[in-house]
């Protein structure tokens, strides 16, 4: 049993952890922390976790987190490259489901985030923890930054298609949509249920802080320059997200059924990329509370544009259950260890 | 392992008994029939459970449901009462989700669901499956009827103020909401989401199947005679019912502490039933795709009217997860046993 | 055409009041104020207004509200008490959608909102602005205090039988439940989408500040004490409450179809309270953004609990509708004037 | 006083003619027709119409629509075509609803609704009734063929850059999503609140009805032929259609003010199109219930994709509301009327 520490557990995130971790094998959690909350059950915040989980939030500064195998940050971003350091130092290994270290490129860091970073040295030791990209790095990382919930569902729906070289890389675009909790938990009149319910738009179509980290992951698959129009919606729906992901062929004569093989190969190992049958439809409720990501291929009358569909669960794949896959593969557990579970229909 | 047969398992709580039993230690699914989707797979119809379920539906008449140790009835009431004798007879158990044998009485039966009960001899034998209420002959039966959703809720809001007679049986009132799952999966204007959605109304006002069945359960309970006006009401959820619980004290100074105290003390050894710190307020969501049923008294302005909230899943704790707790108290299995996964928040 | 002045716009019975008006004959809304967004026009925040009203914010202070014929305040409680006496000294009326002068008695009203009541003499001068109880009144008051949401719902379903003397007025019971509106435009984490959505639960079950103001409108009707047991609950919608009233018939044999004809008989001439057919099921999307309020009386079993369900529009005839049909009494046009729009289902 | 006839009023879209056309000052409804609710009132079926619309629904055999002076078939595809001609012979005018005479190609039309066209003679003489291309055409037509829901939100997005020639016409993407009333008012399982809500997916990817129709009409536009991908989904939402419609510039330097330009002056004139300032994102509420199509023009990172937002209600714009605005044009009234009313938000 490895000993984990949670920092910032209110949020959803956080809950998510818990959630997940409360059944793993090889994993306790010991602490969970929360400013605001010291000294409240967690299961009065979270009362589907009554009889779950006994923990009481703790004061960040005096939790015992130097104990810990690992820490998972689910903080907004700008918190843990103030701390991530003094643990690493005692031993530890961290996964930071934050944007801090999830940028190679410190200025383009502080262009999107606003702020100066404190800790630029510790980006470079960063491992970025997609699994299906990076498993062997991550295996002996430190440190790993847990990708962004558009970039998992984005990077998965186009990287076959990069790796394959089969695309113009000039002109990609990802159309995709999110449900309300990838906002956080935060008391904000944009995210009210009057404010959300029985509507849909776009947001952030100007620039959203997941395009250059979408874009750095794609460049690194492609092994060049890609360029992408990304413009994420708001869905009436708590979790999930759908990218619908265009991209020009540039090779000729690639059917669909070709282009299934390439996806259906590139994927048959993954324990969390579920390839449909081509010309499917995923949708977000098939992944709800799980580590799923289904992917379908399509090639809409049969012409040059290919059209990828991508759904996962945000607060899962696109977050918490892609840090414990991050842990299980770092620790050598079963890297699905905890995180099995399907989605409940409907 | 014991082998378990599904009879009609198209329908949601067909589908939540697959999930639920699909990571289950001692009980595995042989069969799971359909007439309509003979040939099928069960994952193409829920891809949730791509991965996880590798069955395709049979037709009933040529499962092998005899080599099964026991066989869950998922379908709509009327058709169990037909082969239930059969299964019987060659040794198996069988776990009726329906209503075919919820009630005592034929005539009353037959009245609510206007058809002739064709096997009314077997009516005396089935167990009525609501553990809290009847574990020690629930463990001995070849028969078990598992209590519909709205009686579930509703009994277990009444049951210690019964039990303890401190309520006047007169005028009992339940007001219960539910999620659109409890009226199954069946194309009906009245369900769609353009019906449904953003919306709240009560039905089955005048007379609802689940009034005789809740009055059989309370009067057997309070061991006389017990009127209750039952107003359910359909809510825009998928999944959930909330009981709101009304009953006139007839016994003075019962204190909020002292009824506290009360359902603390009678649901003390319950897996399944949770009772949250007097005053409190359940929400649906917490239960959802959970087994538990959390309960809240309530004794507003010190008052003489005593209200106690229910909060189910109508498809786990109000469905399938009783149906399955019943067969784990059937076969000595763990109580639990797959049944123990708390609901994901939000 | 009279001037009118809405004070607190950007709340939304601000912005309703803003688009009912926005096609009154004889009514023109000259000054909208809001302390957070002065020289914001109305229709960035509410884009839906846009090409409707070209009207800015303006601060209260320096907004001219002398000049208006009639002034609403659509502010949270405890902001109406300190400006209105100066209006109404300079010969405006005042219509208050607030809770500052619905309870009569000060010292209820200071128990229930928690703070001292700046204006105790206005309290005896106000109208409680329910047309169907006291039009001859609202014809010639100054200062109308608008009914809370709830109180029209609950009052509406038990007048007839209050004022026929036919139930027992010692327990009362209304359970109501209201879409997330009713809680205002203010970022609360309780009200989140993801908080909310498809999920149920009661609150305020303890104590809620309607209740004072119900029981002192039910007893003024009955002409004696009444006690209620009242039990709101939230509802994943964005407007409507649907009440679910039970009372106990206190005299003996009325058929449901006396009952029916008490109603119909009651309300034959309210332009805004629609009895439907006896053991109907009004639903709250019937009523959204609409005036009207639907009413149907059930009889269930044919026992003495009589059920009486009622819903509205809590924004509408719950607030900003009434307040304008309130405004039409008063100032003798036509009742229904900008009010006869009905929903629009789905 | 013009009279007009409805075919098929039982569906959303004959509802919504019935509701906007309540208070029309030229047109007064005299008809109504449903083959399966023969002798039902109107607002049985819908609530919200109770003391708004005393129609019954007659028989179309036996219905009055002769002395129509126009009719509107608001239903499925394949009906039109048999009966208006009669219509037509005996002089009244016919808005039809359907696709029967959107394609201007037999054979096309043939493909995609998979019959023969009963009345292909009257294809060529069918006006498209966008009115923002073809009022002019419209004016004088005696059959006027309403465009598809989807194709009004499209076209209206592609439309000034395409006119204006700034466009790349080989490869445009329409990524759109859709409220579930645009599956209409009809039993299927897809449709239920359980398989719907909280959850969103892609459909009908390798080809969807509107396909056709709107590369028809973007071709018409720009006068060559148009390429178009066109991705629908389906939205856990009533109403409401957003179109994300992605563009490649062709000619060089256009600024997001030259394109936000070009687009305020090719709708100044339109009632109906409201651009918003440039960088804005349109939602579908506060379309809702209104004809209003509010459009937004972005430009990310300033590189050369335009994405160009439309938000139109499909029951409305999308279907009844510009069937109305049609016929308000073909009779000389004046175009908004009846159609002035905003959306209600929340």
């Amino acid at each position: 049993m490895i000993k984990v520490g949670i920092i910032g557990g209110t949020g959803y995130t956080g809950a998510e952890l818990l959630r997940l971790l409360a059944f793993h094998d090889c994993a306790e959690v010991v602490a969970v922390t929360s400013r605001a909350e010291v000294g409240v059950r967690v299961d009065q915040l979270y009362p589907n976790l009554r009889g779950i989980c006994d923990l009481v939030f703790s004061d960040p500064e005096q939790a015992s987190l130097d104990n810990c195998d690992v820490v998972f940050y689910a903080t907004p971003h700008g918190v843990a490259m103030h701390t991530v350091s003094e643990l690493l130092e005692k031993g530890g290994k961290v996964i930071d489901l934050s944007g801090d270290f999830r940028l190679t490129d410190v200025s383009v860091w502080e262009h999107w985030y606003g702020q100066k970073h404190v800790q630029p040295d510790l980006i470079s030791e960063a491992v970025y923890g997609l699994p299906e990209l990076n498993r062997h790095r991550i295996k002996d990382a430190r440190l790993v930054a847990c990708p962004g919930c558009y970039p998992t569902a984005v990077q998965l729906a186009f990287l076959p298609l990069l790796e394959a070289g089969l695309i113009d890389t000039d002109r990609l675009i990802a159309n995709a949509a999110s449900g309300v909790s990838g906002a956080g938990r935060q008391a904000k009149l944009d995210n009210l249920y009057t404010e959300v319910s029985d509507s849909f738009k776009a947001y952030g179509v100007s620039g959203h802080r997941h395009l250059p980290e979408i874009e750095q992951g794609l460049s690194q698959i492609s092994g060049g320059d890609v360029k992408l129009t990304f413009v994420p919606h708001l869905l009436p729906t708590v979790r999930g997200i759908l990218t619908t992901a265009y991209a020009e062929l540039s090779v000729e004569q690639q059917s669909l059924e070709q282009l299934q093989s390439i996806f259906e190969r590139r994927y048959a190992n993954e324990p969390f990329v579920d390839i449909l049958p081509a010309g499917s439809s995923p949708q977000t409720r098939s992944c709800r509370a799980s580590n799923i990501c289904q992917i379908a291929v399509n090639k809409p009358q049969d012409r040059e544009t290919i059209v990828v569909l991508s759904a996962i669960d945000n607060l899962v794949k696109g977050a918490s259950g892609q840090a414990i896959q991050n842990m299980n593969i770092m620790f050598g557990f079963d890297e699905a260890e905890s995180l099995r579970l399907p989605a409940a229909l409907p």
